[in-house]
């Protein structure tokens, strides 16, 4: 066990340069290309539509969070087989398959500023297609040979379809409450980040100890990298966070920045946030009216401050790996997802 | 091997009593009881919705052909394990799952005389509600703890959500050809039916000439099965046939009985199904024009034709293996599936 301490302190007391995903994604390069192969190769069938499909979102410009964490992961742990290239493909094409059913139920048409699939090619190839990719995710597990690893990421893909029909119940209420939110937010994202990670201590055959640091090191990246989406949605400049601010607004979603200004406004507020999240507010001044009351409630702040908390924990739970470069990534990491906004 | 020859003879000149499903039902019934218990504590989630709706169609009156299919076939093997109970439910959870997902692709509002789960509940719900289930199949999988079989049923699920891609690209058009459709519908319906048998097999750990022996008598089974289903939908008594009458002609399905009454019909037939499987013709008027075409050219005499060419294959699959009460009643599942309509 190593004492090296490493504190996210917040960014605006800090302001050297910017942390980055880029270790992390020189870490992986090689590992990558193999993963990527393993992608390109598994899209593939005798029917057009589903390489076509599959291959706009895969293609989209996605950074492969989620396999990359899988890759750097096997690399912490000195890793130095192959298993994982097939498991990190499966891990992208679950959450590829997440992608195309959750713009089918959100009736989404825009995702990383490209109109979603289900805009170009319909609802119901999008759901076919994700049901394929979900299939095909199977199969490379199957091939990976790792029931234990079989058994974590089929677990999770049902842990990630609950907490969609949870967020499906709960959509449009504004009394939704932080604890109910984070429930959803960490089956729907932080599950599979965890299970990310986990298996490369699976494969690698690592001691259940090591197992459950990396589960918890992506569960909470998942969970403050969720965080600060949630809240940039209400920072207004949207040329530097890369989303379109506002969207969750217009939909009536419940993330933490409303639940915390609901929680602490006042009677008025409150029913503005009821009208704006039940659909009977959302022109750009409401939008304005909302970043407002976000602003004077501290709201964003805070909801950077929990990402933080929880960018924390998951720094703390690799603390007991060696220190080396993928450690180093890792961490790194970490300070980009809670950094993003700033 | 036994010498035992059973022949389908078309059942028009064999007016005995009619086969049945009620032997296999019996042969089952003690296993199954064990299936539905799996069945039913798997659908459990601490989000109401889900058993809620899963619940909808498992209880909705199917005939649990598929599951009923493994546990016949582990019968015919004197298999006397329970891994096939596990499997057997994996099976159901994944048919249900595409049924979720058919009836959003295809827009349906009622299934055997019930009102669809995404009429009830939406198209967000069933879609999601879907994903759940087809997860906790894999868990189940991934519970009774054969590779082998996972490696079947994954790459099973994987061929029909291809099948169903292609049946969406095939949509309207009448010029698809009785090779494509038989393409779709081993996909869509006969794999299933196939992997259903063959993973019998394999926790019987019976050789692979057996196995394959199996996956034969379920996928022409599966494909017999699927030529009746087509082919009732043009015969006009719906209260003999237990569906709706003219569903697949008012939805412009191009089905066995449409390709063959369109290669036969004259010019002008020809651009009548036309304009039927491209939505400009569905009234009763219509629907009566169509039946006296198919009538005219024998395309339903001709579709049950085909449909005991394919049960007869199923039956001879199955002749080597011995003689007694669980091939009894899958011979007679097969005569029972193809005499439905008589």
């Amino acid at each position: 066990m190593s004492a090296t301490v490493h504190r996210l302190d917040s960014p605006r007391s800090n302001p050297g340069p910017q942390p980055s995903l880029d270790p992390m994604v020189k870490l992986v390069t090689t590992d990558m290309d193999q993963v990527n192969a393993v992608i390109v190769a598994r899209m593939t069938s005798d029917i057009p539509l589903i390489p076509e499909l599959a291959g706009h979102l895969i293609a989209g410009g996605g950074k492969r969070m989620r396999p990359m964490l899988t890759l750097a992961s096997a690399q912490l742990l000195d890793y130095a087989g192959t298993q994982h290239h097939l498991l990190a493909a499966a891990v992208e094409f679950i959450h590829t398959a997440t992608l195309l059913h959750d713009d089918v139920v959100d009736g989404s048409d825009l995702r990383r500023g490209n109109r979603t699939a289900n805009i170009i090619w319909g609802n119901p190839a999008s759901v076919l297609v994700g049901d394929f990719l979900f299939s095909r995710s199977f199969e490379l597990m199957v091939e990976a040979g790792s029931l234990k690893a079989l058994k974590i990421l089929s677990s999770t893909s049902a842990v990630i379809a609950e907490g969609e029909v949870n967020q499906l119940t709960a959509a449009r209420r504004v009394d939704l409450g932080e604890e109910r939110y984070l429930d959803i937010i960490g089956a729907k994202t932080a599950a599979l980040f965890a299970a990310a990670c986990r298996i490369a201590a699976v494969v690698a055959d690592r001691p259940e100890n090591e197992e459950a640091a990396l589960d918890a090191y992506g569960r909470n990246l998942g969970i403050a990298f969720q965080l600060v989406d949630d809240a940039i949605d209400y920072v207004s400049d949207a040329d530097t966070m890369g989303k379109d601010a506002g969207d969750d607004f217009r939909e009536g979603k419940m993330t933490l920045p409303v639940i915390l200004a609901y929680a602490r406004g006042s009677a008025e507020d409150r029913q503005f946030w009821k009208d704006a999240v039940e659909g009977r507010r959302d022109t750009d001044a409401d939008l304005q009216h909302a970043v407002r009351l976000i602003r004077a409630t501290r709201a964003i702040d805070d909801t950077f401050a929990r990402a933080r908390h929880y960018g924390q924990r998951a720094i703390d739970s690799i603390a007991g790996f060696a220190n080396g470069e993928a450690k180093d990534a890792m961490i790194e990491a970490v300070e980009f997802a809670v950094a993003r906004a700033y």
